[in-house]
C-alpha cells in the first residue's frame, strides 16, 4: 500500500523507517511532534507561548522543543523538519508574523529554526496553520478521497487551505486559501484588516456570538456568552440561537461556494471550535450551500466535519515535511 | 528562445513546423484557424452560426470550418485540434450546452469534431471560451510574464480563467475562474443562475446600463443606452455614468480581491467589450482593488487591460490545442 509514492508499510523495521519531525506554533502553545511516514504520532510535547516576550525568548521556547525532540531515539530517522504556524506566513521568505505573537514581526523562523544544531541538516518547510490542517486533512484525515478540497477552521477566526488537482496549494507566500478574508458582502462592515464584509465577520465564533447578542439571546445562568454557549442553547432548540447559526452558515455557505465557483472543489471540510456545534452549523450549511453553488459543476460539492482533532497542528506539520521529503514542493 | 519547452523558431523550414489548428464557437460566429507555435494566425474564416438550428445544422456548420480548414496547404502540419467554446461546457466528458446555442445541450462537441475525417487522428483539447482567452493571454498576452493570473472577459457577461502555478487551470471540467457567479453581495438580488449577489448581475455590461437607467442616467440624441455608450458620457465627464462605472468597479474590485485571497494572483487581465472603456473603467477599478485586496499578500496585484483583441479566441483555443502536444495536460 502507498500514499502518492511514498510506501506507508515498507519492508524495514520500525527503527529504519524514516521520520518526520513537526512543529506547530500558537499564541498560546508551542508544540513539537514526531511523526512516521503513515502519520502515526510516536511522541509529542508542548510548552506555553511566551507570547508577550521578545523575539529570543520565543526562539528559546522553540528551541526547548527541539531539543526535546532531538533527544528522542527515533531523532536519527527523522529526514525532515515541517513547521505549522499562526499567521500571517510569507513561505517565499521563510517569515512569520503571528497576529498573537506580538514579539515576531516578519521573524524569520525558518532560518532560525536551522541553526539548532539538530536541524541543521534537515529541509525544513514551513507553512502556516490552516495549510497545515488541510495538508494533515487531505493525507490522513477528511479529505484524503479527494482530489479538490477546501479544508476549513472555524473558530475565533475563519481560516482555511485549497487541494488542487491532488496537491496542496498554499500559493507563492504560503497564504492561499484566506476563506475568512474574501468579502461576501461588498457594502458591508468594515473588518480589521481594512477590507468589507469578510466572511470573517459574518462566521467565526466571535461573529455568532456577537450576531446572537444583537438578536436578544441571553445567556444561561453561567453568564456563558460564547459561540460554544450559543451552540448548546442551539442544540436545546433556542430559536434566536439557531437563528445565530444560521445566520453564520448562509455566509459561509456563500464564500465555500464562491471558492467551488473559482476553482472547482469535490468536497468541503470543517474543523475548528466552531465545527464542533456539530447539526446546527452542518444543517444550515447544507441546506444554503444548495442556494448559492447553483452552477451545474458545484453542486456535487460535499461537506464533511474535519477527521483530526487537536492533533492536526502536529500531523499538518509533519505533511508540509513529508512533501518536502517526496520532492512533491 | 523557447517558451515552455516548445521552440518558438527552431531550424526547420516554415512549411516542416507543426501548426495547430483552432476552433471558435461562440452565439453569432463559429471561426476556424491554424496557428503556429509562435502564436502567429496563419489562416483563419468565419460562419454565422446557425444559432436556432438543431444539433445537426449546427455540426455541418463546424465540419464547414474544418473543410475549409483541411484544403488549406498547412494541415498537413497540423499536430493538435483546440476548441473554445461558448460555455458551460464540461470538458471531462467533452460536451457543450452553450447558453446561446439552445440546440446543443450536452452535445459530445469533441467527440463530434474527431468523426470529420481531417481530424481523427488529431489530439483535440476541448474548454470554455474564458477559459481559452485565459491561456492566448498567458501565452501571447498581458498575462505572459505571470504565473498566477486571473483573466477576465467583462462584456455582456463577466467570464475568466485562472493560471496557477505557471499552468493553466481549468478545473475538472473545465470550468474553473467562473468569477461572474461568485456571490459578492450575499443578500442581493437573485441571479439568473438561482444564486444570488453575484458579480455578473454587478459588474457586466448589462449590469452597467441598468445602474446607468437606475441612477437616473439619459442617452444622448441616438437613444442609445448600452454600456458602450454611458462608456462614451463617463468619457466626457457626466457624473451619472461615471457613477455606473464606479459601482460596477467597485464589485469587480470585491470578486478579484476575493480571488486573489483564495489563491494569491500577480495580475488581473480584464479584456471583453466593457473593458474598451478604458481609463473610465480602470481607475475606479485600482482605488476599489486597493481598499478590498488589503491582506500583504493581496497587495502587489497589478491590473492590464488584455492585449489580444478579436483573436483571442482563435489563439486561446490555439493555445489549449498546445497544451496537448506539449503533455502539459
Amino acid at each position: 500500500m502507498s500514499y502518492q509514492g511514498i510506501p506507508v508499510v515498507d519492508g524495514r523495521s520500525a527503527a529504519e523507517r524514516p521520520v518526520l519531525a513537526a512543529l506547530d506554533i500558537g499564541g498560546t502553545k508551542i508544540a513539537g511532534g514526531l511523526v512516521g511516514t503513515d502519520g502515526t504520532l510516536h511522541h509529542q510535547l508542548q510548552v506555553p507561548t511566551p507570547a508577550d516576550g521578545d523575539r529570543h525568548e520565543l526562539m528559546t521556547a522553540v528551541d526547548h522543543v527541539l531539543d526535546d525532540l532531538a533527544r528522542h531515539p527515533r531523532w536519527q530517522q527523522v529526514r525532515a523538519l515541517g513547521i505549522g504556524s499562526a499567521g500571517p506566513v510569507d513561505t517565499a521568505r521563510g517569515t512569520v508574523s503571528p497576529v498573537n505573537i506580538p514579539g515576531w514581526r516578519e521573524f524569520p523562523l525558518r532560518d532560525e529554526t536551522g541553526r539548532h544544531p539538530a536541524a541543521a541538516h534537515l529541509p525544513i518547510t514551513l507553512g502556516g496553520d490552516a495549510v497545515a490542517m488541510t495538508a494533515a486533512e487531505h493525507w490522513q484525515g477528511a479529505a484524503r478521497p479527494y482530489r479538490n478540497a477546501l479544508c476549513l477552521v472555524v473558530s475565533t477566526g475563519v481560516g482555511a487551505g485549497l487541494v488542487l488537482d491532488g496537491a496542496l496549494h498554499p500559493g507563492t507566500t504560503g497564504n492561499a486559501g484566506h476563506l475568512g478574508h474574501i468579502t461576501v458582502d461588498y457594502n458591508g462592515r468594515p473588518c480589521p484588516c481594512g477590507s468589507r464584509g469578510c466572511l470573517e465577520g459574518l462566521a467565526s465564533g466571535t461573529a455568532i456570538a456577537r450576531t446572537a447578542a444583537e438578536l436578544g439571546w441571553t445567556p444561561g445562568p453561567d453568564g456563558d456568552t460564547t459561540a460554544g454557549a450559543v451552540a448548546r442553547a442551539a442544540h436545546d432548540g433556542d430559536p434566536l440561537a439557531l437563528a445565530a447559526f444560521d445566520h453564520a452558515a448562509r455566509a459561509l455557505a456563500a464564500g465555500i461556494a464562491a471558492t467551488a465557483t473559482l476553482v472547482e472543489l469535490d468536497a468541503a471540510v470543517i474543523g475548528g471550535g466552531v465545527a464542533k456545534a456539530g447539526r446546527v452549523l452542518f444543517e444550515p450549511l447544507a441546506r444554503h450551500l444548495a442556494d448559492y453553488a447553483t452552477l451545474s459543476f458545484t453542486r456535487h460539492l460535499t461537506l464533511h466535519p474535519a477527521h483530526l482533532g487537536t492533533d492536526a497542528g502536529l500531523i499538518g506539520a509533519a505533511a508540509l515535511a513529508r512533501e518536502a521529503l517526496s520532492g512533491q514542493r
